[in-house]
């Protein structure tokens, strides 16, 4: 298995909302009826809204039938993570200290997704605050595995088929990790390219809002539409972005990333998965520069992944003062216990050395740019296996930390398995270059999807 | 009259809470005196929490007597724009979209102040989402003049000495132009130094939190405060800064800056206060260049302040669809024409020119970056007169526009006056060196006030 079988493809059903074959209501019965086939397993969903999703979707018909659908977005069923707020579903942030919260107004993702005619299927499940170490929800394609988190109910839905797509954040690798266990494509944009205007933060240095689901296609027309349609600046990488899917391009050099958890993590079906990637893109003439090949780069992510690992999740500790000492203060006993040390953590810390972190993060930054100079990408695995068997946590982000603290855009793509479960490739561009690396990842998922 | 005769100074105060001379319960009663005895003209207030700011003072009373004040805030009162959320206090946006509104918790910058001790008197009153035209506040120094807006109540109660310092926006003017027409200082950060977590916004690129206060040490103790205690990166302007008011810098160089409006706005009684002002700085042979002097700065005033202008209000129609296209749909009779009508101009516009906007305002950034190279700062005036008579509008924003679209750092200084009220003077400064502005603008201040 490399892509999940029951995943959807909406830009396809589009086609034929568009010819008049299908249409946006019965497109969305078939999604609710896999959601009360396979939910009471799964437990993608906190919150179901199906009345108002049929009405939605009914307003969408309409739209197909008289020509003027609103979007690329328009009827398409989406799952939003329960740190999003939604003016009509309450917004539970997967913590009691928000049990029943109903919000009054669309967060700006949720809202531009609406606004182009996209249906609120439900809220999906998150660890607590998009933080916490583990949820209910359990993997589509094996219900013994962890879908990974924190955006684990996004994943999980779309790895079963109940929507084609959803939206996830990612402060670590929340996520692409998910994406990788469902069987999904996951995009983590160029931090900042997304507004998480209206979403739980964790930290404002490493919160992205992220998009899981089953095409390639689905995930770039949401992140183009949020992009557009919510009113806020980004960073470069998404705006002015069209909506169509980037005609593929074949890389001419990717580097490829193994980092430490390749010898202590990764085991041989998953290393067999990669290398046989890796031959795959070497027979179609792309170069592969690996660490050995290239010193400046090995350097560069020994930084990375050595202190600086450390030393980010002090800036992610420190800022959580706003909003978690408040919670700390009236709810302390509703926190996980990692809360209140991040907390502890940030008392200690002065401002001075956050203003070291925060400075080291940007030269950082400046030196990703000149490392990654001569390459189109880097290649690595999304996480460091398939889904782990249990539920007690939701997998290593071995893998993930790098693209992350960096602020690269990187996606996650379905092109791999090991033990006859998905694991995803992960294609991690230059910031802000987001459409571009969407046509690389385009071509990657081409030569193996055909 | 230039600085309000009735402005409070807390940092004096503060020293008598040390030396237990005063102590912060007490402070407060006088302050709770004002309010009652002005307020009922000024109605800098839409709400006041004053049971609970007197169980906060009592219990900042308890820290000082014991020895241990928790920041140089601690037992400040301060009035807070009713654009900003607070835990205990509706927060109604000026706009009967929000009667009644009251959040869960409080906004970032609100939380940094509480979390240091100081004490939420009230909230105060501003124009509808910060962006409307007027509303029901006077000017303490003269009820027949308006205290300029959208920042209305928090410079009426710092200018009547109903409190010592508020909290303001602007995304225009907001800021300055009512601290200037109150008497106060007022401080607009440089774009994104201080964080808008859980306050309204009108448009993420041109909004900034702003601080009124009746003396420059206090206005620097909230802004610095804020910058270390809401755990929200920023900018680097006030990252690392101390909470005491930066030494005095003599300038060497200004630009002085007198905008087109100086011939169409600007009567003679200003006119004459503010080359008084240049006379005086001259004297104390600080070179000034004038735009005669300087064909660069000449040329990028031009830019700045001609077509910039235009194009700088489509960037925030266009990132007001969110939320604004919500209040539209569910209560847009609720809502001012203005907002309307900016949001048309928003669907008129196309991603590829908003990027191209936003392209222009980098490179707009960048031009400041340039042709400020030689010079300390820019000065100029806070508005082009005193307050004006009148509540049907909060006054000329043409003396505002350059520093906020450029998200440069400035102040509004209480050093001149006309027809016996005051006018501010704008010290703008380099994108990121607040702490430096904050030196000259003292240098300033000891110059006029010894």
């Amino acid at each position: 298995m490399i892509r999940s079988p029951h995943a959807l493809d909406f830009s396809k059903a589009r086609e034929k909302f568009l010819s008049g074959a299908d249409d946006p209501r019965a497109y969305l019965e078939r999604c609710i009826a896999t959601i009360s086939e396979r939910d009471p397993q799964v437990r993608a969903f906190v919150t179901l809204g199906l009345e108002s999703a049929r009405r939605a979707a009914d307003a969408s018909t309409e739209r197909y039938r008289s020509g003027k659908p609103l979007s690329a977005v328009d009827g398409m069923p989406i799952g939003v993570k329960d740190i999003m707020d939604t003016a009509d579903l309450p917004t539970q942030m997967g913590s009691p200290v928000y049990t029943g919260w109903q919000p009054r107004w669309d967060a700006a993702c949720v809202h531009a997704l609406r606004s182009g005619g996209a249906i609120v299927v439900g809220k999906t499940v998150t660890t607590a605050f998009a933080g916490g170490v583990t949820n209910e929800t359990k993997n589509p394609l094996d219900l013994s595995r962890t879908p990974g988190g924190s955006s684990s109910g996004s994943a999980a839905a779309v790895g079963a088929g109940m929507v084609p797509a959803g939206l996830g954040t990612q402060t670590q690798g929340s996520t692409l990790r998910p994406a990788s266990y469902c069987g999904a494509v996951g995009f983590k944009p160029t931090h900042g390219a997304l507004t998480m205007q209206g979403v739980h933060p964790i930290s404002l240095t490493h919160d992205h809002l992220g998009v899981i689901a089953g095409s390639l296609a689905d995930v770039w027309c949401v992140a183009s539409r949020i992009a557009h349609a919510s009113g806020s600046p980004g960073t470069t990488g998404l705006h002015g972005a069209s909506a169509t899917l980037p005609a593929a391009r074949k890389p001419r050099r990717l580097l490829v990333l193994h980092t430490k958890a390749w010898e202590s993590e990764v085991e041989a079906p998953t290393r067999a998965a990669f290398d046989a990637l890796l031959g795959r893109l070497r027979w179609g003439e792309v170069e592969l520069v690996a660490r050995a090949d290239n010193t400046n780069f090995a350097v560069f992510e020994d930084a990375v992944l050595g202190k600086f690992v450390d030393r980010s999740i002090d800036i992610t500790s420190y800022e959580m003062k706003w909003p978690y000492e408040q919670y700390a203060a009236r709810h302390g006993d509703l926190l996980e216990k990692r809360v209140h040390e991040r907390l502890a953590r940030a008392h200690e810390m002065s401002a001075a050395y956050y203003s070291e972190l925060l400075g080291e993060k940007a030269a950082m930054k400046s030196r990703a740019r000149e490392v990654m100079a001569n390459a189109d990408a880097i290649l690595t695995l999304s996480a460091s296996g398939p889904a782990p068997v249990g539920h007690s946590h939701t997998g290593s982000r071995s893998y993930l930390l790098f693209a992350t603290f960096l602020g690269l855009p990187a996606f996650s793509l379905p092109v791999m398995e090991a033990d006859g479960l998905p694991v995803g490739a992960q294609l991690i561009g230059h910031a802000g270059r987001d459409g571009e690396l969407c046509a690389l990842a385009h071509w990657i998922m081409s030569q193996v999807h055909g």
